[in-house]
């Protein structure tokens, strides 16, 4: 079985994860977490929480996931949020053609995406390029946009169409007006949202990498680009391992460790503010149980980048040879904004006021009309608005006897003293800035997965093979494991009885007496439980129990009395097992 | 302003929820949370699993909210999930046909619902009841049902429907033969889930209350109805507010205050694993804050059961002078696995091991074909399978010389001898049981709600009015505000420095130097922080500071030193205001 293989294999049996509806034959791209898996997940989503909103002091929201579509028209989802869809008229399955193309042995297309339609079509028909379920030439089919948000209607009828969120990002958005009321109008403020997030994709593959249906933590960051500096100091000497451009298009492609600050300096992350969270994330990667050897920061190529970023950054997994985006650091602008503000006439912008009110020397002009109306009729409206103009762009031009300006196609030329010109002094205490937004996007299911593959082990323990996960305690979703010796001579009372004071303490605990002993050691080693403990026939003498730890299955007899505090303090990372 | 509109005005203004997509006018029936209201409702929901799945060792998982239509073709939502709907010919509004009837004020109809659509139609029209959006007449316009699944499409074309899960029951339901391996196959165990559910709502009203897209908080819990019982001990003198069907029925229609044992005894309560979750149950609501004046127990009327209940009783919360659901406590029986194993062909049982093996007697045929072949031809096949279900059916028939059985239509008489009947003795070492089902269904939005509502509160102090929330600490969206009196003269430095030593300690802390302290004040009142500390002059000289408390405003003066582990204290209830 390939690496893979084996993970799913492990991932269904042990409750991690399952294909969704698998005795209907399942459907593509959806998968349940089962009770292992949802707690890891839940683990793994307080963990987020913990890092980029509590400890940062950033706000949480909880938006619907069915929007309706001005949302969608104004952020540009439902026109350009497309696959490129082929369909084959013989066995009538669809294909993403650019994917084919990139397939195709002969063609050496690495990002077909990008590519017009009709090139990716014409490279179709020239290779006779075959459909991959029935083997039948797909030359001469069109090819066409696909969008890629799954479509409802809301309430009868289909007067209402809904569309469910292709990000979590758009529920934060849009609420733009009344978040900046909550942040008190001050900028920066983040705003983040754990949700789950939609994708109709044609062919999805590989277990919860390429899902219809996942979550998403993002967060958005909204910071006044002319004066907001990211924390920088906080994480300057964080080792980033770098995949730049320059770095994917150099012969050799190697990975730079460079610093936080060597990279702003030597100008291969161009926003400082994107520069600190691949710091910031970097060690919550580690703590999460990322394998830093399989990990890196890299950036987009010009052809990837997302229709409203300037500058973006994925961090990669490598899972199973391949390397996967987990996380997608982008700078998005104000493209949201403005594209909101346009279409709904609203206000996204914070007031931002002056420490000092400042005044400003501001030209304007008071037309005569008892003399612009009578000169030029239906014109004047017009010419005014001309003159309001010009006086705004340049003042300089009413320094002489008259002033031409130009009004329906033709020019005219007014007695500066008739269009009431001055110079006034205005006295501002603020001024309207739409914030620019930096957004770190994570992929829940995909980190889930990563964690899960990175802490897959083997060994040899006592000339048995074993498989185990070295997930970290945070994440794991049992911390201890309970077993009495046997369930007999009231060893099976007293674990339960321990059991019941170690969840009181805060532990997470799974009671187990079914099988032989090195069998229960093996189910938690698969979930990846960190610790274990036996209650034995030496218990009920002495009051101690066996400690078992997971990845160097050592252990220690420790006193019953505190032993809630012991694991806790394993668990924590203050004591190390050792030390028992 | 009412009731609701208050609380609906205060809710937005101070982050708890407000309607999604305001800036486009909004779209009925879909709420997002603000900050507040985002961490009150995950606070409630890590509440609820505490409770429900934690401490009574259940398991949870999290499902998709997109399921394809095998699913919902099994569980019977395809068909029978709709509501009445009538639409007006004049300006094209749809509307809720039985709530129209229900709303006639000549009409004493109470659960129009439970009628034929063309008894509806035919109150509609004989009383000439005029829609409510433009007062035309619905006279003679039809009544047909409308199912409240969204309906959208998985993949390209529409070959692969599929539906937003009403229920997260379903998510669960279909992936039973994987989770009772989980549970290696011993009864009885539960399975939870929080998430998303959806309801296409012809005319959605009441903000939080009656929305197309909420949480829930399901537990499912499987039984073997022959020999599971719930542990009654621990619920037995848990008094319950209950309103039964006779109660309802009768003139005073007062509610019953009766122990979970007496429910049981008096016939009140049909189900004991229904009353044991009642008595659960309300525990949990009292710590959550709702209002034990304002809350019952209602058992639904004969006409008013799910297909799939035995008898249900539902949580209500008094709104506004209305009562609403906001749990349903449900007997499923082997309904939903029933039709999944009928549907999938897949088995939807445990397999339950006897203490010892059985002997059972089991009457067996073993017909002889060479007689039976020549004799009857074709008829032969049917004419055994005929002996085969007699056998079972009624061993007695073959103690005569013949037998007569009936297939395709004709009577044949075998001689008995010719039928190799005999009774044979099988050792069974158990049998496959089809567990029933359990389910209290939490609504989450409703709970919310219901939570903020009960904890409005108004008083007067020093003079002015003033508006609180009385949550209880554990739901509160922050635990502490932290205020410096002024920030100057290094105040403000020292209180930051104060919210970060409390988060450390773990409390979810807001730190606020804006505005007069009183404004301030009443800031975290309206948001329901329980406790607020101010850093004042005082505090820089003797290291003290004011602790405030929310309800009673009293304040006193503590010790910086260990002001975390106080606030702890008085958060989990171990310590009173009054003890400082």
């Amino acid at each position: 079985m390939s690496e893979s293989e084996q993970l799913t294999e492990l991932a269904k049996r042990r409750g991690f994860f399952l294909q969704t509806a698998g005795v209907y034959g399942g459907v593509a791209g959806f998968y349940t977490y089962g009770p292992a898996g949802a707690t890891l997940k839940d683990n793994l989503e307080a963990a987020w929480r913990d890092r980029f909103v509590t400890r940062e002091g950033h706000m949480e929201i909880d938006a619907p996931t069915v929007m309706p579509e001005p949302v969608f028209e104004a952020s540009g989802h439902l026109d350009g949020f497309d696959d490129m869809i082929i369909e084959c008229v013989e066995c009538g399955a669809s294909h993403r053609a650019d994917h084919l193309v990139e397939d195709y042995p002969e063609l050496d297309v690495e990002d077909a995406e990008a590519l017009p339609t009709e090139e990716v079509a014409e490279l179709i028909a020239e290779h006779e390029i075959a459909c991959p379920a029935c083997g039948a030439s797909l030359a001469g089919e069109p090819v066409e946009e696909f969008n890629l948000m799954f479509a409802t209607n809301i309430g009868p009828g289909s007067s209402s169409p809904g569309y469910l969120r292709p990000e979590t990002a758009q529920g934060i958005f849009v609420e733009f007006p009344q978040l900046a009321e909550y942040a008190r109008n001050q900028l920066p403020f983040g705003v983040a949202q754990i949700g789950k997030a939609y994708r109709n994709e044609i062919s999805p593959r590989k277990a919860l990498i390429r899902v219809r249906e996942f979550t998403q933590a993002e967060l958005e960051h909204f910071i006044d680009p002319e004066a907001d500096e990211p924390p920088l100091e906080r994480v300057a000497d964080v080792t980033l391992p770098l995949y730049s451009v320059e770095q994917q298009q150099a012969d050799d492609g190697e990975i730079q460790e460079v610093t936080v600050t060597e990279a702003i300096e030597e100008g291969i992350i161009e926003s400082d503010w994107v520069a600190f969270y691949l710091g910031l994330a970097k060690g919550w990667y580690e703590r999460i149980g990322v394998d830093m050897d399989r990990f890196r920061y890299r950036q987009h190529l010009p052809g990837e980048l997302a229709h409203y970023a300037a500058d973006c950054w994925d961090a990669e997994a490598e899972l199973a040879g391949d390397w996967v985006e987990v996380t997608g650091f982008a700078t998005r602008g104000s493209y949201d904004l403005d594209k909101h503000a346009e279409h709904s006439g609203e206000e996204f912008s914070v007031f931002k006021q002056y420490d000092e009110p400042i005044t400003v020397e501001r030209p304007t002009v008071d037309p005569e009309m008892s003399y612009l109306g009578p000169e030029f009729g239906d014109a004047a409206g017009e010419i005014v608005a001309a003159l309001e103009s010009l006086a705004e762009r340049d003042p300089d031009a009413f320094d002489g006897e008259t002033v031409t300006v130009e009004a329906g196609g033709e020019e005219y030329e007014i007695p500066v003293e008739q269009t009431g010109f001055a110079i006034e002094e205005v006295t501002e205490s603020g001024e309207h800035v739409t914030p620019e937004v930096i957004e770190p996007s994570f992929g829940v299911g995909r980190l889930v997965y990563t964690v899960l593959a990175h802490a897959y082990e083997e060994d040899v323990v006592d000339d048995e093979e074993r498989t185990y996960l070295s997930l970290p305690p945070e994440l794991a979703p049992t911390t201890v494991g309970v077993f009495p010796l046997m369930d007999k001579d009231g060893l099976g009372e007293k674990a339960q009885e321990l059991a019941g004071e170690l969840r009181e303490a805060g532990l997470s605990v799974t009671y187990d007496d079914a099988g032989a002993i090195g069998r229960r050691y093996r189910r938690q080693d698969e979930v990846g439980t960190p610790f274990c403990v036996t209650v034995d026939y030496e218990t009920l003498e002495d009051g101690t129990v066996t400690v078992r730890e997971r990845d160097s299955t050592e252990q220690a007899r420790v006193d019953v009395d505190g032993l809630g505090a012991v694991l806790s303090a394993l668990r924590d990372g203050e004591q190390s097992f050792g030390e028992l």
